[in-house]
């Protein structure tokens, strides 16, 4: 699975049901690959690989994506993120301000927004079913109500989350869309322009597409 | 609020449960800050102060830790532990390589196993008398117990993550202390060494004994 410096290596599943499809994590490291300039290739592994120790050398949890670009071998998407990043001022920038707020509002995406999001998918998709999902369901739903109106105050009038596009926006953008199934987005009209602008990117357009696609030629 | 580079500044509640105290997550920072051989101040928010909008603009979720230190303002305690190891050996590896392991595990902790152990504590603690909590909770646990069974196989007879410690095993043991009102972590030998191993470190120790002081104090 190595490869040279100049096209990095990104895992993703062989194929996934269509409710995942458009969500799957490799997204967040098609995107950033595609902000940043530069070109990728794809290793594809499918459910019982992913379950299977030889996977579970490069990612304990069985989970997509790995990457690696000759230099590193990684997982957890935020990290890969954050690494394309680093070599990138489309996506950071330099000053130690400003990249430290960028930084910032990465982790706020994946451990004050999508904990709950996620929770949320459980209980409408994974679990949709049983008792305990009805029962959850309002309160869960108050919960996420109440953070993204945090979220929708903060951005206001900005265009991304502190004025210009960074690796934080491209979290969070991946983030929010796990609610497509509901109208929490479209309830709160600043947040649902935010999310609109980041997904109108041309890099993410084409993250999307790839992604789309190669499920599309699996099935 | 500003303070000079030599003494940051990290911001907790006035006062917190004793269900809390030993888990608020201004822990990480002080955590971070005592392994890098450094100090800080301490600034304290009380729960309505922290629900105002002056604090929102620091913290827009109404939420601790924030952290300046007279060159950034941030918050998210994953985000400002990642600052502070950037400059310092004894958090990060200054080699790439071992740098982005590290930084994954940070990721990981609190993307991959935070989310499942958090909606634990929604179960166990602030909703423990729902139906939906108790119908929840076996699954939810065979969840975790599968998860921390991967982590347990990949630390193996490691002493660390990577072997070395970093700021991802800072991350990693305070989200494995949020399931001390469980067996979880002690049904699986490893995991338990690997996290009393990480608990014995004197600045772990000097850490934990400062916000329980902070809290007292309070009382």
């Amino acid at each position: 699975m190595m490869a040279t410096n100049s096209c990095p290596v990104v895992t993703t599943f062989q194929w996934v049901p269509p409710f995942a499809q458009g969500l799957v994590r490799d997204l967040r490291v098609r995107w950033a690959i595609e902000e940043a300039g530069g070109d990728y290739d794809v290793a594809v592994v499918d459910f019982a690989q992913a379950k299977a120790p030889d996977y579970r050398r490069s990612q304990p949890f069985g989970q997509v994506p790995c990457f690696s670009d000759g230099e590193v071998e990684m997982f957890e998407s935020g990290a890969i993120v954050l690494h394309i990043a680093e070599r990138s001022r489309a996506l950071l920038p330099i000053d130690t301000v400003g990249r430290n707020r960028a930084i910032t509002w990465m982790f706020a995406a994946l451990n004050s927004i999508e904990p709950m999001i996620g929770e949320l998918a459980t209980v409408d998709v994974f679990e949709k079913d049983a008792e305990w999902a009805k029962l959850r369901r309002p309160g869960l739903v108050e919960h996420i109500r109440k953070r993204l109106g945090d979220l929708a105050q903060w951005i206001g009038d900005k265009d991304y989350l502190e004025g210009e596009f960074t690796a934080g926006d491209l979290l969070m953008t991946t983030v929010l869309r796990n609610l497509r199934q509901t109208d929490l987005v479209a309830e709160q009209p600043k947040l649902a322009a935010y999310l609109a602008r980041c997904e109108a990117r041309p890099a993410f357009q084409r993250a999307l597409a790839a992604q789309m696609e190669h499920f599309q030629k699996a099935a």
